[in-house]
């Protein structure tokens, strides 16, 4: 069967009958076979554009594709950053593929030879820790590859889209200073996450500026899942010295948080404020609703898949980071502490 | 590079082997070669055909792909459903391409015509309410597809996949009542959607069964998110003689009820009682965890995608419905009613 038929019967018959010449012919141009006149074939790649067929079809080119790849889908990070690329690469027509690498930190061979085959116009990785060999086979395919990388640990050779860590944790844990509170635990995430530490570094520079002594017993390093946040706001809360707030880290671990806080029966916010981090849809219809920091995921997906589709040189390098800012997003979860 | 070799070696040696005859003949009849005896191209095709390869390939199918479309990406269920179609595909080395409809009860076009273009080994989709327009496009360029469909409204002509809602309402209502709660509140979906009927038929059944008088008064139709759940719990929670129990009907919607009754100093589950439904990762994490129904919203892609993917002869229906069950899972939003 004559697939250039296939494809696209009615617009190629249009084709045809607007350019004066039988429908074989358009699909001889499709095709790129040789016996065709110079200038009918102009005249049907001519109308073939019009009609909204792209140049270089045949082959992957036809179905332009953006991949992005996951460690992990179970987390509503995820999605959001799904959104955003999906929302961008709809509007320039392309498919998105999905894949998730599972536990390993990279997707596996099979993964690489399956994205030569599809031929994407790019590939957003939404992980940071890209080993030599992935980074390696990319670039030798000349796959253009954006990191999103809300861990904040750039490979300096790889573009990248983040957001301010280290200014989020300031502006969480100075809100909570302003609404009084003396006493502030932290749950950051993993030790090995540079994002984790920027936060960190954030808090410790808010308390500091507020002459406020930092305590490394107020400090517990989470895994950003609410398991983490409900083990580490467990031995928070029964601090000798309770904290009467708590910057969670992540929404998730803010989730954690709050159940640590009602199983002792302490009220959110009038016995313990809590901040989140992310700004996930979820925070909105926490019990209380969640004040947060305002993670732009979203934005940070776009700008990913912006910077793979935007025109370019074959030769020219995509920017090597991109910064979106991180904005405090006050509800109803943090309040003054209550008087002692 | 040979297209056809690199394509599917292993099974094209196969088939070679069986038709007798030389690979290289195998691949011209893939890529449809003329100078191949019809007597040969048929035997070579039949058996393609019979060891799963697609009629058509060269372009697109050397790249698997299985499509999946949602109406909105923006809810936890777009991920659960995302993750079981990827993780068949994946077994299966096929890409996982994306789509996300908008407001549009459909996706436009030019969806179609990528489509057709992707060329998928099968389409999942994500909603029930499919329009003739877009069967009739996926029928006539026989591209499979299969519907999963937790809205239980399932088309007759088109396969699908559902899970079993009057049970599920059944078996939330009747744990309320086997704690020992009379008045019992539902908050349902949407009044044209079929699920939020049925579960409301087993919320009345499990009261008529257990010598209870369903009361119009304690239904409520949300929109399956959680600000219907909060708003229509509101209605519940201010009622004269207020439930003791609420049916929640969606797990987003039961967020909102949990928020409802703290804005009323209510407490769960000592104060009210709350069942959601779809058993999402945040159920879990709510405060407290959730009793819920668990919708298998995983399995259901699953089997979506299995079904896609099974070999079958190029005439032979898939088959037109398949439900999986529900079940209870208890968590710690469900006690006995208060002493009145």
């Amino acid at each position: 069967m004559n697939r250039a038929d296939d494809e696209g019967r009615v617009t190629l018959s249009d084709v045809a009958r607007e350019a004066e010449v039988s429908i074989s012919t358009v699909s001889k141009v499709l095709n790129g076979h040789s016996h065709v006149a110079a200038s009918t074939r102009e005249r049907v790649e001519e109308l073939l554009l019009r009609h909204g067929y792209p140049r270089g079809r045949r082959a992957g080119a036809d179905a332009p594709l953006i991949e992005i790849v996951f460690h992990q889908l179970d987390s509503p990070w995820a999605m959001e950053l799904l959104r955003g690329v999906e929302a961008v690469a709809a509007v320039r027509g392309a498919g998105v593929v999905v894949t998730h690498s599972g536990s390993r930190h990279a997707p596996g061979p099979e993964w690489i030879e399956a994205v030569v085959r599809r031929r994407p116009l790019g590939v957003v990785l939404a992980f940071s820790s890209l080993s030599p060999e992935l980074k390696q086979q990319l670039w030798s395919r000349s796959i253009p590859f954006v990191v999103i990388d809300p861990a904040g640990d750039p490979d300096l050779d790889v573009p990248s889209v983040g957001s301010a860590n280290w200014a989020g944790g300031l502006a969480a844990t100075r809100h909570l200073i302003e609404q009084g509170h003396r006493r502030i635990g932290i749950i950051t995430g993993p030790e090995d996450m540079l994002c984790s530490l920027a936060r960190l570094d954030g808090y410790r520079s808010a308390l500091t500026m507020a002459g406020l002594e930092p305590e490394a017993s107020l400090v517990e390093f989470g895994d950003f899942h609410a398991e983490g946040g409900y083990l580490c706001g467990g031995r928070l809360l029964a601090h000798e010295e309770r904290p009467t707030a708590v910057f969670a880290g992540s929404d998730l671990q803010a989730l954690g948080v709050l159940e640590a806080a009602r199983v002792r029966g302490l009220r959110v916010p009038e016995d313990l404020s809590v901040v989140g981090y992310d700004d996930l849809e979820i925070a909105k219809w926490t019990s209380p609703a969640l004040t947060t920091v305002r993670q732009p995921l979203r934005e940070m997906a776009e700008e990913a898949t912006r910077l793979l589709l935007r025109p370019r040189d074959d030769k020219s390098p995509l920017p090597t980071r991109l910064e979106l800012s991180t904005t405090l997003v006050v509800r109803a979860s943090t309040a003054p502490p209550p008087q002692g």
